[in-house]
């Protein structure tokens, strides 16, 4: 059985590498990867739920859900915690059995209440604090697929990935 | 005399980085790199043969194939093994003559029929697992330039470069 | 109290990888990150005022500073130290309580007249010299959240950040 | 005085990443960076000419070249050593006298006929053997830059940089 029923993701720095382009025009560009397209997918396969909560209200965000037949988006959100309740509410699953992905300071709240928190190479030192899974691989770069091949090959993690408790847990 | 007639490439991840840049109308960009074009031509002039097999049906993979005069393009592909034998097929070059090279699990079974396989840097750690040469550049940074000067560099392969057969071969 | 009241920034190399994207009908993109939109958004919670110095007349350092809500912007600037007199006049901030950050020759000196200089990692050799603070992120990939986040943490910095005083000054 | 009266620059791999970004409706973008910019920049006012020899026939080689306002510029080149003489005659400035820089085989001709060559640390292996001097930033990434600031510096390069001479010549 998986570790958890459902991942939950951050969008700009999880599954992109945080940056964005900007046109003339006022187009904003994105990066994302098809490592995390098949992790996700395969995931998908495997029974897990997915869910994305962004703080930007871009329509990357659709696009990428419709993509990955993701239902439950919720975007320009700044409360990432409530929203990550409101998740919990309407797929039915518990907090406890779900893996919440975040890269910077607005994902702390989500990351708390998560049953299992996890965090890409290139987060935020405030976040790798908070985060039970350190993943080796950069948002945008195979983040997303590590964490969904760790949760598919349920517990117990190996000791170098899956953090200690902290110490205030 | 070439180790191989044929090499056929997986694109994303293998002629790209396996990035895709998305735009707000629904465009979708990728990234090529000229070190691979230019060991296409080196392939070409040398009497390879080139294939593309990608399980995307973007137009970029024509627009690849219409650069590099790549005549056996297999777009939107679930089974990848199935393919590389049509490709086989159409061009009357044996299995065992065509070197395969891709980077994700939906590459295993055409990896598996190809005479030689080969792995990009980037590659999943299941493709590594089953490709006989690991290539020591990345995706869309020279990975198939690299691959295609060691089949017109012939047999043998530097024991650095081409890993020993798999126990359970 | 933080170490300066303001931070004012080059864009290019600073706030953007010092890269830009050419398309065929005159296009010119640029990559910024949101680590570093983060990071000014908490600099000026905090009551840190921001400002902009460009050498490039480009329309995306107004989109950035009206994201960001930053009013003193500098576009085209010949003498970046005279704009960074000219900021500092018009928000009332002396000199030495100000932050200059940038990565090229034509930034030496604004970086002079700061009381506090900072420089990305991909700055130029020259720049390195006489930057006070040496970020160990790149433009464009976290280098401004490092300043806000130094800058908010007050003195004294570590040693291993902060530069001791060049023999010069 | 400078090493040379000239520096003439490949193209793609060189001012650029050797990338190429490709959109849904034929588009095609590169990336160059500011770095290389000022590089150009200071090297023309210290009295630097420069040219372009490109194997592409792409409008960005032009655009670029305008906003250098570099006059010499060659397109859709096959033969650079001829192009390099074509540079020398229309200059007045002999093969002795031009630094070449170039990342691929298809730059072997230019480097060989001129007075200096150099290669980015992203070129191919047969660029490396051949070019005297080896720059350790990789093309769009500042080697431009190092280029030119060597060269104004004048001789004696650095015993790291500048290789010895190849035993064949």
């Amino acid at each position: 059985m998986p570790l958890v029923d459902a991942v939950v993701l951050d969008v700009d720095g999880v599954l992109t590498d945080g940056g964005f382009w900007w046109g003339p025009n006022g187009e904003e560009w994105k990066r994302f990867c098809f490592a995390d397209v098949m992790g996700i997918s395969l995931g998908r396969k495997a029974g897990l739920v997915f869910g994305l909560i962004s703080g930007e209200a871009s329509p990357l965000v659709d696009r990428f859900a419709e993509k990955m037949q993701i239902d439950a988006v919720y975007k320009g959100i700044k409360d990432k915690g409530a929203a990550l309740q409101a998740f919990s509410e309407r797929t039915g699953i518990p907090l406890s059995r779900i893996c919440f992905a975040g890269d910077d300071v607005n994902d702390l709240s989500a990351l708390a209440l998560s049953g299992l928190s996890a965090a890409p190479a290139n987060a935020q030192p405030a976040v790798m604090a908070a985060a039970k899974i350190h993943l080796t691989h950069r948002g945008g770069d195979g983040a997303v697929r590590e964490l969904v091949e760790l949760v598919l090959a349920s517990a117990p993690f190996p000791e170098t990935t899956l953090c200690p408790p902290h110490p205030e847990n």
